[in-house]
């Protein structure tokens, strides 16, 4: 198993202390899982890693790292929808999914401290983790950032650098220090072994309804839900385990949308947006990395893209703890976003939300 | 099925909407499970109930109640101790367990609205699975309550009533409003459905582990999650899935050990004591209304009693973080405890500790 650049095709050994190839063209992997087979789950482990056989992993690394996430309920919301709890996991959010598996990469391949830059969320499961198994940790966060999660952050023994500006800028300061410093980048969206833990997020719904599904909404910033939910759903199509692809939705913020914008326009590669502020700070990404990737994806398989009208994210939030759901407003978009969805294209019966993070994470 | 009154003997129906015996003592159920079987465990229900074939319930309300409370992971901490994952649920406290029990009971029986007192995470977790049937729901709080809890009552659509005083006084006030005005009692210490929820702890310690730990700590303040363990441990000894009881250790706040002032003195019953403040809210309970069945328990099973050391709370709580888990202070006081505990008698290997509540519900 090799990296192998996204851009140039040129192959990387899986030790590599670099974040990206020599040409900036970012890694994905040369790993086909094995034909799905739910014997092959192994469910003496109540944690992503029960779904093993079916992601690239080295070693025996995850058994030090794993907290315990995954294994997250479907429950109904209402007649047509379902959620995934998915902020039932060691730091409240689904990105420990991508963050257990990135560090059990780390740990595999020796790392001892990493620079990692988030909005939040994906900062804290990474310094969590980190912690787990002792590596370093530097997390770089856009100003604006929940005290929360920079609270939690700092508790894992991780420090947090405020950067003032955008999400976007901040990516760029985290790596600057990557380039200039040779610090390893233990980024979400640029390492791909994140998307194997994202994967298990389609694993785990086929094991517990036992069918894919008809409309999957995934909130989209960077996309790495997305990412891991298509190579999921594409393995398990090339096996045969699905006989079709379900739905994607893809969420965006209606004031910050670059693949929204970039469809609207016809464009084959990302348009460049001016993102506005949104209370959706998770998916505020006005220039995700894997863009072209992303924008692959949506044309192989039709998905669609579908915004969250700012003003309804709050009652959108409201209704999800009206059935015991406090979720924070990022999550809240999601089924702001479902109930647009409705609106454009009918009635989307047997849906599935994530209920990607915590509501108390995003009060202040 | 019925309740029986554990001081006088008398039964009453279990729709009975009073929230104890005429005579002033507190309900139980006269239930006794099947004995244990694995293959009794219905491994497609991704939450507590999932363990009702051992579980008094009534018909099907469950379904509609579950968010996915349970499953749990135990992971390691160290080589003596396992930390049981059990604010990865709903409300992010263990108490979803009691909550979701008890609430299918309300739905069963058809109430429609109710009152509960609660230090918090009690509170919160009857709020969100009340939120979740349409039953309405008001939740007395002590002053002092962290501000997160409030408002996560208040989302959920329940009335928060800030009570000044101690916790105690805040429980008078709210049972003198069940006598006033007939609101039925959503209780955590009075209502034996509470516990049916929380033996889950043990059932599924006992699927994940494939046995029990030899030391099992558990925070004590009303006692709900040891009542629940005890209960269960009791079953699996009577029907041989067990073939001893492991070492309980019930663990209460130094500034608030009532249990532990009562075995000094070698007192019978309860000693009065005055509590004094502590990082430990959630067990800081003076007069913890089961008193006598918990000495009972205590007695029976010769359950150790240890208190966690004020000024340990804090460091503790950092040494879990270092770890990557981020717990509130009372957990933290499971840790804290443990250490004295090794301090008091030596090594306490094959230990397991409830990692009762999310960090971020303590921070203010």
């Amino acid at each position: 198993m090799n990296f192998v650049c996204t851009r140039c095709g040129k192959t990387a050994p899986l030790d590599t202390l670099s974040p990206c190839c020599s040409c900036g063209g970012l890694f994905e992997l040369d790993y086909t899982p094995p034909a799905w087979d739910p014997r092959l789950i192994d469910r003496s482990a109540w944690n992503i890693f029960r779904y093993r056989a079916f992601m690239a992993l080295e070693g025996e690394a995850w058994r030090e790292v794993t907290m315990g996430e995954g294994l997250t309920a479907a429950i109904r919301l209402d007649r047509d929808v379902l959620v995934k709890m998915d902020y039932m996991t060691p730091t409240l959010s689904f990105k420990d999914r991508g963050a257990s598996a990135l560090v059990a990469h780390m740990k595999a391949i020796g790392v001892k401290k990493c620079v990692q830059d988030s909005s939040g969320n994906a900062g804290v499961a990474v310094a969590a983790y980190c912690a787990r198994v002792g590596i370093g940790c530097e997390i770089y966060v856009p100003e604006g950032t929940s005290p929360n999660k920079i609270a939690m952050i700092g508790a894992y023994g991780a420090k947090a650098v405020v950067v003032p500006g955008s999400r976007d800028h901040c990516a760029e300061v985290c790596r600057a220090k990557v380039r200039e410093e040779g610090a390893y980048y233990a980024n979400h969206v640029y390492n791909p072994f994140f998307y194997e833990g994202t994967k298990t997020y389609v694993y785990e719904l086929l094991e517990q309804l036992g069918r894919i599904p008809e409309h999957l909404f995934i909130e989209t910033g960077n996309g790495t839900l997305l990412i891991g939910a298509v190579k999921a759903l594409e393995h398990l199509l090339a096996c045969g385990a699905i006989d079709h692809f379900p739905q994607i939705v893809a969420i965006q913020s209606e004031n910050c949308a670059p693949f929204a914008e970039t469809l609207r326009q016809g464009s084959e590669h990302l348009v460049h947006i001016k993102p506005r502020p949104t209370l959706a700070e998770g998916i505020a990404i006005g220039e995700p990395a894997r863009a072209d990737e992303i924008l692959g994806m949506i044309r192989r398989h039709a998905i669609r893209i579908v915004t969250a009208p700012e003003e309804e994210i709050l009652p959108a939030r409201a209704a999800l703890a009206r059935r015991g759901i406090y979720a924070e407003h990022t999550t809240a978009a999601a089924l702001a976003a479902y109930r647009r969805y409705c609106d454009l294209y009918g009635p989307a019966p047997d849906s599935v939300l994530s209920m990607c993070s915590a509501g108390i994470k995003s009060d202040h």
